[in-house]
């Protein structure tokens, strides 16, 4: 793992657990459980939480512009809250019961107060940037608010991906350039925000979280149908059994041709049987899903990077976001 | 229907439509119709939409501070946004399926996208307030960011009371405070804020909305077990069937005495027959629970008249702020 991203982890989770203090015990606990800072039981647990990708790139950006690390930890903070609020409801609309090999919160606390910790966390998440009132917070408050609300409206066009076959690149492309892109790209962003960087600075580094947050969904899409379960963690071919328009569906859905139709037709059906989500999977492969997909995420990738060249930041933190952006993307694929 | 109410509900409006004119269509579909703008299929109705009590209230604390009515719109916008963020969850959580005579958001258009759609709500509230970044904006944005958390958690508060028979008449109060008071209390004085208003000012202000919150919910409480379902549109004794502890039970269940110990045993069994719910409902009133729950209900409205003494605020929105909280408060009670 980068030492980047160690080092967030640790810098971040004090600042986390601080942020979280004052919040109601009911909605604490959860929290606390979702978090991985304690079990079902509100026990305290010596677990490793997330991976603190998001709290590394705020801190970086931080550096990038000038400033030291700590004058990002706030946007830390706060996209990972917001992350986490993310995580919290869209468990409960996937019915997801697993997350990092623990059962969701809604499956062990309810749908109420999962739902409920989340509102907090994203209301928190603001707060959090709110004081001190400076013009500083006060832009990063205004880009959390706007990187939320594309991240909402992404998983919105998600949901109704599910009842639809018509979906086209594009719009897959703008879903996940909202669902995935718009926090990562704040998150890469927000430490420069609040270390008063010029426009040039914010403008490439958010650029190069939108696409590495491309990069990465496409990577995450691919290995929805191929990853392997026991790096997943999940089922082969997963995506395609829960009818998830993910890119390789939606590229295979475009191409045209007998292989396509043929795939159409399987999945306009109800629920699929393992032999017919074995074939979709290779239908979508054979009319060039994986590879494009592939190919995009690469694309992507090669964007983020060439996005860090468009403005003058500083070293190391600039070698740092090349390094978490080729960790990050460098799943088994 | 005092005239503020019905003014608010034309200023309002048009800046209402505005503000979710830019949501994505999925999320606009489902608030259109929350909003009573448009039927299930999205078709324009000419519906009433809701009372507007909270931008009344926002309109009138702006003109209370001196200023234009105008001045206090984007605090009223983001007040009714905010509430109706929490109604769209609350519906959830409660799994609700009429509200206004007309099938829930959840109910028709399902869970996923009201979750999503009042998360939508709840961030497009905050942004609202964020443009010109204004110190008066931040204030107010920060003073609704306070109130929303607050709302939060008192929703968290009462979902966790419905689990449990040993809530003190205290624990009940705060739990209103947050859930109704704060929102409540932040219309009340979003306008002030918004009009640079001195402190007292915007205390008293925030104080009465405190209280008319509370003394509106101790009504809503009793109306919840002896309302005429013809007025409120609810099953008579509704909260008890579903084994709320509102004010009423809290204050039977605290009193002591052989009706409150038979109350008790009553309630800690799962299902209530029609009988046992109208023997628990004329036990709640034997053990003082309609009585003081009223006499709580009128000194808290004294307490919220009183509040708006301690500031010299402006005619004749002072009277006007008067007339919305006798209103709200004179339900057929």
């Amino acid at each position: 793992m980068p030492p980047a991203l160690l080092r967030a982890r640790d810098m971040i989770e004090p600042a986390l657990r601080e942020s979280i203090r004052d919040l109601a015990p009911d909605i604490q606990r959860v929290v606390g459980y979702h978090l991985g800072f304690s079990d079902a039981e509100g026990q305290p647990v010596a677990g490793e939480g997330g991976k603190a990708v998001r709290p590394a790139l705020a801190l970086l950006s931080a550096e990038a512009a000038g400033a030291p690390a700590d004058v990002g930890i706030p946007g830390a903070v706060a996209v990972e809250l917001v992350h986490n609020f993310s995580l919290l409801h869209d468990d409960v609309m996937d019915h997801d019961l697993e997350r990092r090999h623990r059962p969701t919160a809604w499956a062990l606390f309810g749908m109420g107060q999962a739902i409920v910790t989340g509102d907090a966390l994203m209301v928190l998440a603001q707060r959090v940037l709110m004081e001190p009132a400076t013009p500083e917070h006060s832009s990063a408050a205004a880009a959390l608010a706007r990187a939320t609300a594309g991240m909402i409206e992404g998983q919105a066009q998600d949901l109704s991906f599910q009842s639809r076959l018509d979906v086209s690149v594009d719009e897959c492309e703008r879903m996940s350039a909202n669902k995935t892109g718009a926090l990562l790209s704040c998150a890469s962003s927000i430490g420069a925000i609040l270390a008063g960087a010029g426009d040039l600075e914010v403008a490439s580094l958010a650029e190069f979280g939108l696409h590495l947050g491309l990069a990465f969904q496409a990577i995450d899409d691919w290995l929805g149908i191929w990853g392997r379960p026991a790096l997943t963690g999940k089922p082969v071919a997963g995506d395609i059994r829960e009818q998830k328009k993910t890119l390789p569906v939606v590229i295979a859905l475009a191409a045209g041709g007998p292989d396509s139709d043929r795939l159409r037709e399987l999945l306009s059906n109800g629920g699929l049987s393992e032999a017919q989500v074995s074939m979709a999977a290779d239908l979508v492969e054979r009319c060039g899903g994986s590879e494009r997909t592939r190919t995009e995420a690469g694309r992507h990738l090669a964007l983020a990077l060439g996005a860090l060249d468009r403005a003058p930041l500083a070293l190391p933190a600039r070698e740092q976001l090349e390094e978490i952006a080729r960790f990050v993307t460098a799943r088994d694929f």
